[in-house]
């Protein structure tokens, strides 16, 4: 595996009132990283797993320095003896595991952490093992053929989901979820600091009242699509995802993966496909 | 404790080219909830702590339930007896531990779950606790006299951020993180998917570097200040955090205990200032 970049490249049918020619675009890389704590040596060695975040790749080493000396865990260079990509011959390179050496002697016990955080001793492949965990927890498949809905109809959606924004007409500072029919009515929508958190609200709502899998759904989001919301979509079996803001890299291969559909950059009368066209009934593709 | 709500009154200093009067803003809440999953009875019965999420008050427990969901631990309502808030006649009621007690004989085992967890026994106090690990952490001491910076210099921040922001000129879907000296430079930028990580990468390189604590230096985001940039700036030592973004209560709340300084909504010639006036030479409270 070559080692991933911040960006890739994608194809996307761009709408602007009107469709306009399949294009290219370019969106941010989203890939997941963990970080480790490696001390002492032969017998006494131990690794300890202290995060796994989704992260844009580049800067790696620093990203780990900096959760590290943030979460409180290092106080200066010195305690750092090295940081490194995790390598095993039994595991392709994925670049996606680093590991902080602490400096011999240094008092580290996991344990202590308020954070969660867990023992493990392989390499691991941390990137595959995303995905995986969503197709294991996917028990409700997607149906290919539904819902269909028009371009103007998807142009709709962000107005709606503005509209009902109480929270974030008074503070600026919240994300919101929204699910809606197949006819663009608005059947739910909750607003959270986090906008995984509003995505949970809306399902958990759904799931609460027995009205899962959310089949002929679908979910906007006033902000980007990342893999988590994608992810949060595909277990409730929501065919069908429009976000006011950009994808990232790991939903889109998320949404191919389950044939889901991906609209992002939903502002006024402009679009974006990303995945799943054909559940778009005036797109000929 | 009253139960919390989903947003905060503040008092807020706000420039639009030139002062205007103090006047009283409104906040989105920002406050920890833990999810637990309890099982069986009597000597059998445990509990696992499965996620503490930083999120807005209110639907806690389609939130809970969402959650469960969506990360494949439960797959229809029934799996779910009941859901409640933690209460322990020792620990103040706080309303952020919500536990989903599941039914009985349902397979569930903690330790298969990828994600992260821990057990737990006690009730615990997760909100005080938040701000607890960052008073111990936060081994360099904020400085309370200085950067010393102007009104017109607070506002020119935001525009050298975006300038700087190559990746989201292509994607449009990126945080950025900029460290700033006292005199306006631009000292280090960058960008990821995640805000907290572009923060980690930015102070990162700076420790790597063993340039920390970052006593003299002004922290820009592209997003909004949450509890989390505050507390990587606060262990940093970085006095003043400049947010394009709104700030949440949590953030607030530290940025308040720690004495630092808080600009929020920091767009073209307007701010607004939510702590830590002093540092700011033209603004006369």
């Amino acid at each position: 595996m070559h080692r991933p970049g911040p960006t890739v490249d994608a194809k996307v049918w761009k709408r602007d009132r009107v469709w306009i020619a399949e294009e290219n675009d370019r969106i941010a890389s989203e890939e997941p990283m963990e970080i480790r704590v490696e001390q002492g040596h032969g017998k006494q060695r131990t690794t300890s797993s202290l995060s796994v975040t989704m992260r844009t790749p580049g800067d790696d080493f620093e990203l780990a320095a900096g959760f590290l000396f943030t979460e409180g865990i290092v106080a200066r260079k010195r305690d750092i003896a090295r940081i490194e990509y995790c390598t095993d011959s039994q595991v392709p390179q994925e670049y996606n595991i680093v590991s902080a050496v602490l400096r011999a002697g240094m008092d580290f016990q996991a344990d202590r952490l308020s954070r969660h955080f867990y023992m493990t001793s392989s390499c691991g492949v941390c990137g595959k093992t995303s995905l995986e965990a969503v197709r294991v927890a996917a028990r409700h498949p997607i149906p290919m053929d539904r819902p269909v809905i028009s371009a103007d109809m998807i142009s709709s959606l962000p107005e709606k989901l503005r509209k009902g924004q109480d929270l974030f007409s008074q503070t600026g500072g919240l994300h919101a979820a929204g699910l809606f029919d197949a006819h663009g009515d608005l059947l739910s929508l909750r607003e959270d600091i986090g906008r995984h958190n509003a995505v949970d609200k809306v399902i958990g709502e759904q799931f609460l009242a027995g009205d899962v899998p959310l089949s002929d759904r679908v979910l906007a989001v006033s902000g980007r699509a990342s893999f988590e919301i994608l992810q949060k979509a595909a277990v409730a079996g929501i065919p069908f995802v429009v976000a006011v803001g950009a994808p990232s890299s790991l939903a889109l291969t998320l949404a191919n993966e389950f044939g889901m559909t991906l609209v992002g950059f939903a502002r006024g009368e402009r679009f974006n496909v990303y995945a799943g066209p054909s559940r778009i009934s005036d797109l000929v593709t």
